[in-house]
């Protein structure tokens, strides 16, 4: 938890280096019992940027990981919008690389993530994150349909390419998983199409 | 985790006791990481039973609340739908008293909840948990929005009203809020109308 957790005010800011990626404080609400929040509130947040479109299809998967320390997850971009966010007393260190191609191919944003922070992150957009905490529960809503045999279709940039200028916390040690050990470097990243995404 | 906690296979059951309740097997993957879960996935849910009702006005709240060992929250009956899950390695017994005019008025359906399991619950349905592990989180989807001025219109029943028949743990000694304490017993509750669901 970060020293600024609980209560406060609803809001959401763009991230100037990622076109469309957007930033929102959560107010969490504290009492004897633990506390609550609403996590995604339609109705509240559309107006503070959460775009509509994420609703045209109909579509809606709500994902759940569980992570041990030192746990990194990354870099993916699929096909399909994701709005992230940590739904217990952990924290990560999130990150994203633009694979989109244009202006902004290339370019990071990284932030700590507690459950006092949203993050909507547009499709081509690749995602990724540290587990800084003991463990984290980490849950977000996208929508489309991930499959097995279309992740060949998926763009993936290597954690652990230093062009990006991603600071990971001992990146030597941190436990991966094969496929991403094997993501291409971002030089070598063919940038996604508006016809891809 | 209960023993069968990975690799369930994805499926639905109607719980005969309250109509239109279903309990979801949700497929857990483990890994060196921790583990993964497609926590909701509407096109594979709705073939099991999950009601394409949930998503007819378009309205979509995530609720996630962290809570200590012992607390007990509910049971509270709002006009609208919740899918319940648990996020993280904890696990809650879940609770529910329809409170719905008709034959299953009165009726209660209980269980332990991990994260390989789903609940959908509809409207009407009085809805509580006590946490069994040293925290859980606890994270669900409804289909309309909460106010604090409309509380006065949902309904609830008093989790420690001996007529329900409900087995919590040391309940004595539970963690509630002040509000919970205070909910009427379950011959005073005025059961809902459709109209007013
Ligand atoms: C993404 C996804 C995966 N899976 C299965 C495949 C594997 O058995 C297991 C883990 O899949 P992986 O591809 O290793 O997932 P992971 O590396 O954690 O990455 C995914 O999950 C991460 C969070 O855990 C996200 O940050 C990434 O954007 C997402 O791609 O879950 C599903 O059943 N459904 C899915 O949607
Ligand atoms: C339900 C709800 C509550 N709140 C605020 C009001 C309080 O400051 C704080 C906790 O609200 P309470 O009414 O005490 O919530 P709680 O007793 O935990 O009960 C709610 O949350 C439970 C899970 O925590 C659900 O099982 C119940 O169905 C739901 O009614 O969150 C919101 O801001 N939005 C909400 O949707």
């Amino acid at each position: 938890m970060s020293d600024n957790f609980f209560e406060k005010a609803l809001a959401g800011r763009m991230i100037d280096a990622i076109p469309g990626m957007i930033e929102f404080d959560i107010p969490v609400h504290g009492d004897n019992r633990g506390w609550f929040k609403e996590n995604f509130q339609k109705e509240k947040m559309l107006p503070l940027g959460f775009p509509e479109s994420f609703f045209k299809e109909n579509k809606l998967q709500n994902n759940v990981s569980l992570s041990r320390k030192g746990v990194l997850r990354g870099l993916h971009a699929e096909p399909w919008d994701k709005y992230i966010s940590v739904a217990d007393n952990g924290r990560v260190l999130g990150s994203w690389v633009d694979l989109r191609e244009g202006a902004s191919f290339g370019h990071v944003y990284q932030t700590v993530i507690d459950a006092s922070k949203g993050i909507y992150v547009p499709r081509g957009v690749a995602n990724g994150f540290q587990v800084l905490s003991d463990t984290v529960s980490y849950s977000y809503l996208v929508n489309d349909y991930w499959a097995l045999d279309l992740k060949p279709k998926y763009a993936f940039v290597n954690y652990a390419d230093p062009a990006l200028g991603i600071e990971w916390d001992d990146v030597e040690n941190a436990e991966v998983s094969e496929a991403d050990k094997n993501h291409p470097l971002l030089k070598d990243v063919v940038p996604l199409t508006k016809a891809q995404l």
